[in-house]
């Protein structure tokens, strides 16, 4: 039989039921995760179902990462709970100030994500790790708990989307790029409870971290996972990310899948989602004119350091419109030493913006960076949904780095060329 | 006549009465100073009272560092419209992102307050310009709003305190302890509406980043003003600082003083004000064994370079305790940038700490660090008010950056020599 990734992945997880399409499947589980808003359900959850041990102390991920460092008291408090639940369970991985980043950041940096896991996240952006080649997938907090007490939990077997990239990238187009055409083209839910498997010669030269970027918005298109192949680049990641020993993986030739979608990129522009869907997608060219009052540049899906070069590129030798606050969230405390170390910050200072610590932060409205009403941002963050950032009748525009940059500089959504 | 330093700066603005202790005295202000927790009730009192335009554009100065970046819709509705307000009105000194910092450690390093000056703000802390040799004062946010229009305010001249402090300190021991052993000597209404009046060869010694620190607290023993000569050092801060042409300012000698304190400081130890007011004094080796879960290190009192360079020299080659969140802090944008410059946050982040960008923050419970039920924190902020940094239930121990960076190592207060 050929297989598709998602069957591959979930087969070699089975403990009973066939890994095929439309199946249900009880799956062995790597890696269990949770956050400061999600873990107190789970843990309240957890202790409602009367467990006393979580299933391997060392494949439960507690992350403080959303609101964190402690925006008020209730977050202190969220957090305070966490960690004593952590403390009393021996958690090995339990993450809160100095060793803490967000989260799908983080995991992939410590080796604790790799090819042919299976990971279930109480956090929906758990699908970042299969640009490793892993299946994972966000669910709700309570079969997040049941996970962390048995060490299973079942699927549905998702049918796969193939989605094969070609073409030439132009200049300033990348990989948030890539995932904003896609869910353009099949809407937010293009791919409901679909496993969307990408591939072809422009994934193939895409910097792991890129497809990790892609990954991350599956679930904006409704995917149930986005997966990459593991292949050589995979395996040098995670070989210099404490994760040695990592093996390819990959779909069978001639796998069945539902839908196949070929994507020619030559020639596309830059990609902004407007205000209030990722699926409101248009060229950065179409957007000329839109004042913005804030950029972020940061979160799961573009805090890592190729987005953080990538906007020091844009940002060095310019100043910020004085009408903007832009703010830089590197997404892990290594990622963060790493643009310090390599003068990204210099640029960043000089150019005046702010730079703070790894957090989720104005992504999900936390902190750090909410707007008010009638305020406008562009962010390199997942989602624009109404009030997202903050006030109801704010905006956000969702695009990749190097147009968030350029926005900050011109005070308006442009074009890099256009500076 | 021979006059405090109180009476001569008073007297050089007055426009009607007699700048004497005691009396009513009607002055001209130099600068008008509110942030984003006051500024917005100074700018309704401003509409309230029908006024149309400041008295000086280039005289108010207005701060948004509280809860910034913006950590709620309330928040940035706050800024909204004092940003509004500030464009309206043509205010020059509006700071918001990139270029803000922590008011009372910004202004000094713009040049905007100095010796001579005489300086209102909608904040208690605005006392700090007074190691400047200025008569600088906080207010209510109406009378702030009245000087914004008038650019006058009237002040009863208070009777001054002289503290003289001799001596010769011990190491780790700085201008932190020194206030601190002011304080737990004569009180929180020991200086009730009283000038302090500072001198003394430890004072003289005392960069003038530390005259700021032991200026900053003044209120918290009651003081109207924390007052300091204008001597050589202060006119170099001045030069380096965008002050040119300050000029030297004193005490005559033989002035009338209501009261003389003489501190000798010889053989003090580090000081830590403990739960729950700042008078609350003991010498840093009475707090052993009082673990904590917190350290911050910033804030208007101890965020400067001065604060950093110390916490770093006890930070370096250590690593912060694991039950410990260590939050770092610089006080505004031009210190962040030379502390990475220097290479103090590479001591800090390899130590485990959180660098976070210059914001109030957790010293008045704003964000970036809130206590949970039962937490407590050693920080080089200046209240330890019950319920200040979080939960009710929460505990603030007060100290000098030394005494907190060994605490964040040792998970519990130390002195630095014990680690």
């Amino acid at each position: 039989m050929r297989r598709t990734l998602t069957e591959k992945l979930l087969a070699a997880h089975a403990v009973s039921g066939e890994a095929k399409t439309g199946s249900i499947v009880q799956c062995r589980v790597d890696l269990a995760l949770a956050n400061d808003i999600t873990a107190p359900l789970a843990v309240k959850s957890f202790r409602a179902m009367g467990a006393t041990q979580v299933f391997d102390k060392n494949k439960v991920a507690l992350v403080m990462d959303h609101f964190t460092p402690n925006r008020d008291i209730a977050s202190a408090e969220q957090v305070r709970g966490v960690r004593e639940f952590a403390r009393e369970m021996g958690v090995v991985h339990y993450y809160e100030g100095g060793d803490c980043g967000v989260e799908h950041a983080l995991l992939p940096e410590l080796g604790l994500v790799g090819p042919g896991d299976v990971v279930v996240g109480a956090d929906s952006h758990t699908c970042t790790y299969g640009a490793l080649g892993a299946f994972a997938t966000g669910m709700g907090s309570t079969d997040v708990a049941g996970a962390m007490v048995l060490g299973e939990t079942w699927f549905k077997v998702p049918g796969a989307i193939r989605v094969t990239i070609k073409g030439e990238l132009a200049p300033w187009v990348g990989a948030k790029d890539l995932i904003l055409r896609l869910i353009g083209e099949i809407g937010v839910a293009g791919a409901r409870y679909r496993a969307l498997e990408f591939d072809g010669p422009v994934v193939d030269d895409l910097s792991v971290e890129g497809r990790m970027t892609m990954a991350n918005m599956a679930i904006e298109a409704g995917g149930k996972v986005g997966l990459f192949a593991a292949d050589d680049k995979t395996l040098e990641y995670c070989a210099a990310h404490n994760r040695p020993g990592a093996e390819k993986i990959a779909a069978d030739e001639g796998a069945e899948y539902e839908r196949e979608i070929i994507i020619d990129v030559t020639g596309m522009t830059p990609r902004v989602a407007v205000p209030h869907l990722p699926e409101n997608v248009k060229g950065v060219e179409e957007c000329k004119g839109t004042t913005i009052d804030q950029v972020v540049i940061g979160s799961c899906t573009n805090g890592r350091i190729e987005d953080l070069r990538e906007a020091a590129t844009v940002l060095g030798g310019r100043k910020v419109s004085k009408n903007v606050r832009a703010i830089i969230l590197p997404a892990t405390p290594k990622i963060w030493q790493q643009a310090m170390d390599e003068g990204l910050f210099s640029v960043f200072m000089d150019a005046g913006c702010v730079v703070g610590p790894p957090t989720c932060g104005p992504c999900l409205g936390g902190h750090m960076g909410i707007l008010g009403k009638g305020e406008r941002a562009i962010a390199t963050t997942n989602r624009n949904f109404k009030g997202r950032m903050g006030h109801l009748e704010s905006e956000v525009y969702l695009a990749g780095p190097a147009v968030a940059a350029a926005s900050a500089v011109a005070g308006e959504i442009v074009h890099p060329d256009a500076l």
